[in-house]
């Protein structure tokens, strides 16, 4: 057996390239050497590997154990939209029909030995894979609902989905991307937007206290509504760039489904009504907000409570004799994590120099490494070295490599783990939000707009009563728009009460926020 | 409010076809009763209901565990496989590109008002909705694979995947279905067929363990190999009809995949060498196995540990005050249950009838129905019905009904409902074996397995040693196809020893399975 002899390959050694430097080759290389993700050769698709994946499943159990608790079931519909069922609600069809991928034909043949389409096989109407469920599921409701006895239907889908994408990027837009689609039927207009608030405020919970990003909460502008609704809620994220990325949206739609699918049911009165809706979904774009707010130029940075691995152990040994005695006081120390609940990985590869182990698992995200040497079992202590400590004023690189290790006696550091990395958690949310704090202004003159954008950016407060002309000229020229009309609870202090539009002069009853946009 | 006046709607109240009657009509209207699933417009596809995806989503999850437990991880792979991907693998690419969805554009446009197919958007090379993911992939272990040291890559991924069906039926074959496919890659053939029976062992685990079916474990002929496959391992199970059900699939690829990919690792000596490669998959045809093999007359029956509700508690009374009461100890008794970890539904409707509810949950497969009246508040007992009892001989209908009911004292029966749940999964798989011990015969001559089939039929033993020609004889003379050669120790004593195959006298090693099958 090779005694740690070797050196990682050459590609594990590749730096991340710094945020300062290039931001955006930071964000593909925080997704390659943390093995979450990569290209397909199938034009704008996204290969999600074991490691982004996982993230994922714990995105999902946490998300669906509130959707649960919330009374919602979860059901699977067709991946394929008839075109004519696209069609027929008009707003829906104009935002949604543009592209997508169209499924025309439903057989190969062999010519010459060469595979094609069979030009037989052409079918009578083309299938749209979905780039969202609204018009397949309506279909189907009409045949679920008669009375007001049937409703409230609070039914969630997890699925992939298609909107074809000409500029992908890894999370953030691809062709294919799997998500969660809620869409919910209700008697009365109030009922469906209190259920509209209601999964807002369950993405915000998820966003704030599982993923520890920061959201403001809020509606859209007309403009940038969900094709076909009312009203779109939305929580929006400010990213390590100063840039907003809104991740997750939740659609009041009225009866505009119930009316172009024809779903009535008889009220309590005895009369029959259109079916209010509403819809709202997430995305594997979170992964995206996740890496962007909280990674460092090591590389990826997660919160505990979405780490698929918390504790990483390495045993550091130059001998068989030290090998067996470190890997075998690791899996002890394993095992009684493991009995705490928390997710374990002990990496006693014996091919890989402990140094390079480390970095691969910063590189990774693994909240805490637990470091096992001949030395610490003498002392009968363990080595714990946090993947991040939040800096202080005036800190140095050498007082900050400090506060990342501890050598605390064995018990003592077991014990210490689960408040660690509660602790850990809690920072993460502290730091986004003085973060997004730093770099937010109340700002009231196109001038100071300006500089602002053409400076670090971020979150402008400003007066807004513009239309979508005006949104379309803020775009053109600053390349901003508006992120949401955040509720009232939303707005701090020195933004509250009415004013002027920053580009119309026309009176404003309350601020916006602006930014530049995922 | 309405004190249970009303009788259940009309639809809820019609029955379910007896088996004896018409067996097909017996398996929709189990499934329209169980609320499970339902056609979608869309030719072929199918909407999983939310309890049917209630079912699956406890498939996926005991599924998951084992996977997981087993050294898998999850991951996900795109939808669209490029024409020429599926061409690669010869006889991958015939057996699979012959129905399949063929995305050719990805652009609708508008046309004098009407959404229309944009011609313009054509795909310079044609996209297969995947009919499983062997090729694409492959394409990528290719730049995941380098050395040994980067072996075995124990990979699985949960998805949909579409197969171009004519005769669609629910459950058993749509065109578009649920499943997991797992792709492993191994550094040697030794250890991918280890894995091969690796994972039939866990199919078969579920299959018994969890759902309650009793399975053959054993291989496919040449002619019935998953098209690319060295070896085909499969497990199957047999339906109240006799007819046989492949529920779950391991295959051993060799090099093939390997090859057509070009994955080549560094082995242990230094050498180049193609990986070896295995992938295995269930589906959500597995519930329409659960269906066949357990339900009855009335409806669904579900094995406890796939059963989205093991207890449904209904309140039963005459007056405002006994409605008061009864609901308050159901909800007492659904508290106290629940904290048994089991899944409890208080149906407290008062609008509907207790006898229209009772019907309602047994139709939708709930193992236990607990009964809360008034008298059995005076008496301090609960009344405690189970979903099934397993019939015996010279049983009345009487008989039956008294055993299905039981008026424990209240703290004795909430103590019994988890041993109870334990005793009726048992009795089920119980059942079910004894079913197909019955409907099994060891046949040596063509005379007697003409009769067999041409009665009810069920698992023939016979001798074989014909080739995909006299399987299509077989075929054709009595719909029967060989299911598996079964494992050696799958054989029972009577059908063990060599001897002459039954069609072509030929000698014959081994006896193999013959049945109808789905």
């Amino acid at each position: 057996m090779a005694l740690q002899t070797k050196q990682a390959p050459a590609e594990n050694a590749a730096r991340v390239t710094p945020r300062a430097e290039d931001y955006s080759q930071w964000y593909l290389d925080v997704i390659k050497r943390g093995d979450l993700a990569e290209h397909s050769p199938v034009r704008g698709c996204m290969v999600i590997k074991p490691h982004g994946y996982a993230i994922w499943e714990k995105m999902q159990r946490e998300l669906d154990d509130r959707f649960k608790a919330t009374g919602h079931v979860n059901a699977y519909f067709p991946l394929f939209i008839p075109l004519s069922y696209l069609a027929k609600e008009e707003k829906h069809a104009a935002g949604f029909a543009k592209e997508c991928a169209v499924v025309t034909h439903h057989r190969l043949k062999s010519v010459d030995g060469e595979v094609v389409v069979d030009p037989e096989s052409k079918l009578e109407e083309p299938l749209i894979i979905r780039p969202t469920s609204e018009t397949i599921i309506w279909a189907q409701y009409k045949n679920w609902i008669q009375s007001y006895r049937d409703l409230p239907l609070l039914i969630n889908q997890w699925a992939n989905v298609c909107r074809w994408e000409l500029r992908p990027r890894l999370f953030l837009r691809t062709a294919e991307f799997l998500w969660q689609e809620g869409h919910t039927a209700h008697a009365s207009e109030e009922e469906a937007l209190e259920e509209t608030h209601r999964m807002l405020d369950v993405y915000a919970d998820f966003a704030e206290n599982v993923a520890a990003v920061p959201v403001l909460r809020g509606r859209k502008t007309p403009g940038e509504r969900f094709a076909g609704a009312l009203d779109t809620l939305c929580i929006e994220g400010m990213m390590q760039d100063g840039r907003a990325l809104q991740m997750g949206t939740s659609h009041y739609l009225g009866q505009n489904f119930a009316k172009s699918s024809d779903v009535q049911f008889l009220n309590r009165e005895g009369a029959l009504e259109y079916v209010y809706a509403t819809s709202w979904g997430v995305s594997t774009r979170l992964i995206g907000a996740l890496i962007m707010t909280h990674s460092d130029d090591t590389g990826l940075v997660l919160p505990p409570k979405l780490a698929p691995i918390h504790v990483v152990i390495v045993p550091i040994f130059r001998s068989p004799e030290e090998q067996a005695r470190t890997c075998e006081e690791a899996a002890k120390v394993a095992a009684e994590l493991s009995g705490q609940g928390l997710a374990v990985k002990v990496d006693d590869r014996d091919w890989i120099m402990p140094g390079a182990k480390f970095y691969e698992w910063e590189t990774k995200g693994v909240p805490v490494r637990i470091e096992v040497g001949p030395k610490d079992l003498e002392k009968g202590s363990l080595c714990v070295a946090r993947r991040f400590v939040i800096e202080q004023e005036g800190e140095t690189e050498k007082d900050l490599r400090k506060r990342k290790k501890s050598f605390p006696p064995r018990a003592e550091a077991i014990k210490s783990i689960k408040p660690l990395l509660e602790a850990m958690q809690a920072e993460l949310l502290e730091r986004a939000r003085l973060f997004r704090e730093k770099r937010t202004r109340v700002i009231d003159t196109l001038e100071d707009f300006e500089q602002f954008f053409a400076g670090e950016g971020g979150f402008a407060w400003v007066h807004w009563a513009g239309d979508a002309e005006h949104e379309d000229e803020m775009a053109t020229r600053f390349e901003t728009s508006v992120r949401c009309l955040p509720f009232e609870d939303q707005l701090p202090e020195a933004a509250r009460g009415e004013g002027q539009c920053i580009l119309t002069c026309k009176p404003s009853a309350q601020r916006v926020v602006m930014a530049k946009a995922y």
